[in-house]
């Protein structure tokens, strides 16, 4: 059996045992931009990095950290990536995660760091060592909100979930924030994500369930295509909650999973310039690559993309878009559904009623249903549309 | 040694022994719209065609055609792809050729077809029929010009070029026409290209040159990295200068790769709203195939795509496009250079002046160079810019 979960409010700090503050410290040209996270007690610690090769410094610094398994905290700034900015780069990084350590009286090896904004820049160190005093001088359990406001960069709202594992031994929680993966301001599109549980997990086990959640939520997100040089995605778990997860390893899967899914849909839905939410499943593929493969093909479609700001019912490049993906599949028997309005099967077009769907495809979430009829494996992936604004905000920024 | 080519007048009439028409039939809503091309004697054929698995009927027949070894003549219609249109779609692609079989009494199998435009739709065959008659009374050879009209979509000009390549034993002259990658109103971006040259060559060495020009060339071209159901690039070769190749594979391979690269870029200048061409040359690649590959990964970028519209010397959306483009490199050892300014090098950006080089950017050609400098292997990619216009054309047509 399943044991249930249900959401509750807050975000990194719902978990027992956890801290949170987002400050102003000036990098930014307004608002919130550094947050850090903290646990009362070393965390088990996992994360998925970006493959990019041109990876900046925090990327690698906390590629280490995970790798060694332990943390206590998390800081990131938004405003600068800190990336291309050669070997002072990683001496700043490291002096961001020294003056936390210093502070928390830990190893910086147990210090992870994640920067996103600008490239090219060096760190406006003097400006990071004052906010981290500062932040950690307003560390609070109600502080998650704010440090969500503190990564945000071109993204318009804060992403936020949270939610509690009901299991025989006690709650679990688990939270999370989250930042944009539109292209973000101004050079790179960046994802961020912290997540953090109470659950006591083993850190292999950790690593192995946030590589599955992440496969199923994360990866199947996609604004444009671009990869940051600066994508991470890091859990803690305290075990604060002193429930053992090794019996419900599937439950903790499925629950982060979900809140994963959450988040990444709130993402999709704050694109860059995005009117709506894009949400397109994949069916009747060989596998789950396969399904996921074609969807983000669909998904990063240019063309497709343009369709749908325009709320034009365009199965024809959502089809052209399936052929090109690479994945096994026949026209003839493809089936494609728009808003829950079935549009190609048998290799044509059905008679439906084009300027009904034109109205349906205003909503705020549209929905496209591809059964490819070649195996039993399904996807869901989540992207938005491509607007005038998305060319503006991308066009419009000089370096 | 190599022997000289130079450009010529004229496109796939100016080899000898080839006529060629374009008329209107009414496919369009206006405009010339059926084109056809005949070699006087049954040429050599030989073709690349869309790797799309939704093909349209006319890749699949003329895959045959390409085959079997042997043409007299290709017709193409702009208007509607004839795709996505099931087994009637097939039918009518069949009776568009043998139309011309029967007219030019050769078999149907002879004949080349070519359909671009909107898919999901019937062709209007008895007007095709009609414009086939027409189009061959209207044979000419000063025709090409016409021909490269009819088959424009949302291309705003013809695509044509010709050279002569001179030979000991005489001169040979290949001529070509082309049509726009853009993403191609309105519902696929298609590419066609028809090729002719009256040089003596055989079947398998025409296909193997024209494989390799197109690897340089047109697969070297992206407006968007949509693949359409319906692209082609086909070659008639009908031997009427009576100069054999078989000793001059390397000349007549150079000069048809040239001439396809000159197609190529007129075709990438005249994107669906683009404003310049851009051309990137990515160098020290380990291999061509990789130069390539990192080259078509910026080229495809958004972010890279919005930044040259703005004019805005972004090198680090070009870096990050790099970084995650899958191809081996070291981001502190790329240099990248855009209109000749060293913009990026040692793993951080040159002081360079940027309001000097966002005015260079506004040039109509922007050329961006990138040394990798971990190999030897270069490529030279064409693309255009990302712009307002793009999503207007493609997000205000309706289906």
């Amino acid at each position: 059996m399943r044991y249930p979960f249900e959401w509750v409010e807050g975000c990194v700090t719902a978990p027992k045992g956890f801290r949170a503050a987002g400050v102003r410290c000036g990098v930014k040209s307004q608002g919130r931009d550094l947050a850090v996270i903290v646990s009362e007690v070393p965390a088990v610690a996992a994360g998925m990095f970006t493959t990019n090769r041109a990876a900046a410094p925090c990327v690698r610094h906390s590629r280490h950290v995970v790798e060694a398994g332990t943390a206590r905290a998390i800081v990131a700034n938004s405003g600068n990536a800190n990336a291309a900015t050669g070997e002072e780069g990683f001496i700043d990084n490291v002096r961001m995660a020294q003056k936390v350590a210093q502070l928390l009286e830990c190893p910086p090896a147990q210090v992870v760091t994640a920067s996103t904004g600008v490239i090219g820049h060096r760190l406006p160190l003097e400006k990071i060592e004052a906010g981290i005093v500062q932040a950690l001088n307003e560390l609070s359990p109600q502080g998650g909100h704010n440090a969500a406001e503190a990564i945000m960069t071109t993204d318009t709202v804060p992403k936020t979930a949270a939610l509690a594992l009901q299991l025989p031994e006690g709650e679990v929680r688990i939270g999370g924030i989250a930042k944009g993966a539109g292209m973000i301001a101004p050079n790179v599109a960046t994802m961020l994500c912290f997540l953090t549980t109470d659950a006591q997990i083993s850190s292999p086990a950790l690593q192995q369930v946030l590589k599955d959640a992440v496969e199923r939520s994360f990866h199947c997100l996609t604004i444009d295509g671009d990869t940051s040089t600066n994508d991470m995605v890091v859990v803690l778990a305290n075990g604060q909650s002193g429930v053992d997860m090794s019996r419900y390893l599937d439950d903790f899967e499925l629950a982060l999973e979900t809140l994963c899914k959450r988040l990444a849909q709130q993402i999709a839905r704050d694109g860059e310039g995005a009117t709506k939410l894009v949400e397109i499943e994949v069916r009747g593929a060989r596998t789950f690559t396969e399904a996921r493969k074609a969807g983000k093909t669909v998904a990063e479609s240019p063309l497709v993309k343009t369709a749908l700001f325009g709320n034009d019912p365009n199965w024809g490049r959502i089809l052209a878009a399936l052929g090109r993906s690479g994945v096994e599949m026949d026209a003839d028997r493809v089936q494609i559904a728009l808003q829950g309005t079935l549009v190609y099967t048998d290799g044509r077009p059905t008679e439906f009623d084009a300027r009904a769907l034109h109205k349906q495809l205003k909503a705020d979430t549209v929905r496209i249903v591809i059964d490819l009829q070649h195996g039993t494996e399904h996807a869901t992936v989540w992207t938005c549309d491509f607007s005038y604004d998305y060319v503006r905000i991308n066009a419009e920024y000089h370096t």
